[in-house]
């Protein structure tokens, strides 16, 4: 088996696979487990025998996932997501090469397909009978997405509040929604006793210490293609945070190719928080642990009062070399507006958060002309339009008559 | 050069691609012009110099298209989207293979990118200034975020009724976007008003022939994946069927194929209306000229009163001994569940309207067993999720304990 241990995040206590699920039998919920390799069993996977269209996306990367054949892969195109190198861009911003991950083209439009997509896997190869998850959206529209294609029973928890195309995602996938009167943390802890009682698998972010190795295919796939298209490697990789689930993916990903030989160097971690949502930010600049606040921005998918997977998030960006990056709603939704006129890539707030970062970094003048930067996409605008309309101004309403036309032209050019 | 001529889908007049840019000096608007290709010049592209990227996606079919370059393509990834084979369904309607081709994976969440991203290229090999489009929406959002890509200048002409997701794709996108009071024909005629004056180039669906050059991709992309699949040629493909562009281009796509000696025999082209807009389907059966009519269906993307490109998609249905079906709003709204619980993709109602017509034949025994079908999906259901709201139930709404969740799964399963 190529799964070495299992080991705490916060005593690193080892476990056996077999001995324990989710976390720590010692700290509780916050002893998220790190899964560790025996890296020489990472030989090319041999055993494609899957479709063409499958084998584009992340399972092309099987030999690095904890699994050993190809039985039970949901259907669904997962990852294999473009990565535009910008020219335009990174002349503005005066670095020597930007890249732009887009993960909003996944099949339920965000990047927690990756985590969903091998938890459903390992699912369905336990046997169990229905699996749960609680998200402030994105994750649980992704598992429920992932489930219908593999006819997988599925009951979600989010918090009542959650954005409404999210929640629609789920009806329509066919999960049972439990839109739960309170915060996203009672939405965590109702659905880990649902799970105890009901026998049903648990695919929590920062609990089942899969999602993270799903989403380390992200930095798999950014790494092949900046191979394949002979372009180069990256110093920085800005990544928005919440949880801090996907910057510990993306960092194990890269980890990954280092202790293959593959890599020579981890690129510096930057994680963007929102201003209103910065739990990990301050925990790190006081050098102690992270406090609990009250959570108040546009970025629903990056807005956590207790970041779940916090603790290794922090231990991962400390190992990068990174920091964390602060910006306020105004600058996401200049950021959302920025993106998609300039590259045509239209993300929520959170997925652009990490863009809004970096366009902070720039007007500071803390970015180097020789530096190559990628920055992570999320999660599709189309998901959260109401915020959407906050960066935009309103289209020209007209009388169906060229005068009309003439008249707002002149406006706008001369 | 590859095009041989444009020709007149009505007077059948022959135009040197020089002489006419967009419709027939001698029928106007209606006289949609035909793409005639030297197939002699369809030699393997063998000048493929752009990123894997990009090269997995439409462009993979370059000598197919009407261009002889890779200057100017635009760079995001279009095209290239998943086919799946889907058992269960293919079990459920009893029929010997289904697939599904997922449109909705495209940059701007519709297959309209496709034909977006071809006529850009073809605009800046103009060295237009600028570029305009009529469109209901899907058009529209993908013109915007195509040129948004490249940093074309480009003007959007809808009826202010088109749905709030795409209006807001628009405008993200940076397009100056004209909402005119009135109907989609009325958006239409003023865009073309524009173009001439202005001195725009045009990009509107039954007006500019290579928007159909573009669509063909995706029977190019569906042909290449069965065989590389190694799966059965379909006999059936339904399309949804608004102006009648999407269905000419699927045809077009076979007929390149056929005539180059790669398919044997052209599938059955099944168009499927809205019983509220159904003006292709009334022509057909009358065997006479198209009326206009006065839509009313949830379908926005297929809701038109006088369909720009029937006549031709009435020539293509008909060379491939197909028809067109029509599917109330409630059967559109009934397939999207099913597609969505089923196989996990989340259409639009116009998206689903195709699958709605497979399941209205499959209830009324109108399948046979040894049945090959393709299904087309064509935008994501994210971008009407106000519609999508009445194909679903309630989440269940509940205190943050266990009893309440006992309760309610007590009622789902007992």
């Amino acid at each position: 088996m190529k799964i070495r241990n299992f080991r705490c995040v916060l005593c690193k206590t080892e476990y056996d696979p077999e001995e324990v699920q989710y976390t720590c039998s010692k700290c509780g919920t916050l002893g998220i487990l790190e899964v560790n390799y025996d890296y020489r069993s990472f030989t090319e996977a041999s055993y494609l025998d899957i479709s063409p269209d499958i084998k584009q996306g992340m399972w092309k990367y099987a030999n690095f996932l904890p699994i050993d054949n190809f039985k039970n892969i949901p259907p669904l195109k997962v990852g294999g997501t473009p990565l535009y190198k910008n020219k335009y861009l990174s002349k503005k911003l005066q670095i020597k090469d930007l890249y732009i991950k887009d993960d909003t083209t996944n099949p339920t439009s965000s990047l927690k397909d990756r985590a969903s997509a091998l938890v459903v896997k390992l699912a369905l190869d336990k046997g169990v009978k229905a699996i749960t998850c609680a998200s402030t959206g994105n994750a649980a529209s992704s598992l429920a997405g992932i489930c219908a294609s593999v006819g997988l029973k599925c009951y979600i928890f989010v918090p009542k509040t959650a954005p409404k195309a999210k929640i629609i995602q789920l009806l329509i996938y066919g999960a049972e929604v439990f839109a739960v009167d309170g915060s996203y943390d009672d939405a965590f802890d109702l659905s880990i006793e649902a799970t105890n009682k009901f026998g049903w698998y648990n695919r929590n972010t920062g609990y089942n210490p899969f999602t993270i190795e799903g989403k380390k295919t992200v930095s798999l796939e950014i790494i092949k293609q900046i191979i394949s298209n002979k372009f180069n490697i990256p110093d920085k990789i800005l990544v928005p945070v919440g949880d801090g689930c996907i910057i510990s993916g993306v960092y194990k990903g890269f980890y990954d190719l280092i202790k293959v030989g593959i890599l020579k160097k981890m690129p510096q971690l930057i994680g963007v928080q929102a201003e209103g949502s910065n739990a990990i930010y301050l925990a790190m600049k006081r050098g102690d642990k992270i406090e609990s606040i009250k959570p108040n921005t546009i970025a629903d998918s990056i807005s956590v009062g207790r970041p779940r997977n916090g603790e290794m998030a922090i231990s991962h960006i400390r190992a990068s070399n990174g920091f964390v990056e602060l910006v306020p709603d105004e600058q996401i939704l200049e950021a959302m507006r920025i993106l998609a006129r300039r590259t045509g890539i239209f993300a929520e707030p959170a997925g652009a958060a990490a863009f809004a970062g970096l366009l902070k970094m720039s007007r500071e003048k803390r970015l180097k002309s020789d530096e190559i930067v990628v920055v992570l996409v999320t999660g599709s605008g189309l998901k959260d339009i109401d915020s959407a309309l906050k960066a935009v101004k309103k289209p020209h309403y007209i009388k169906p008559n060229l005068k009309e036309v003439k008249k707002i032209l002149g406006k706008l050019h001369f």
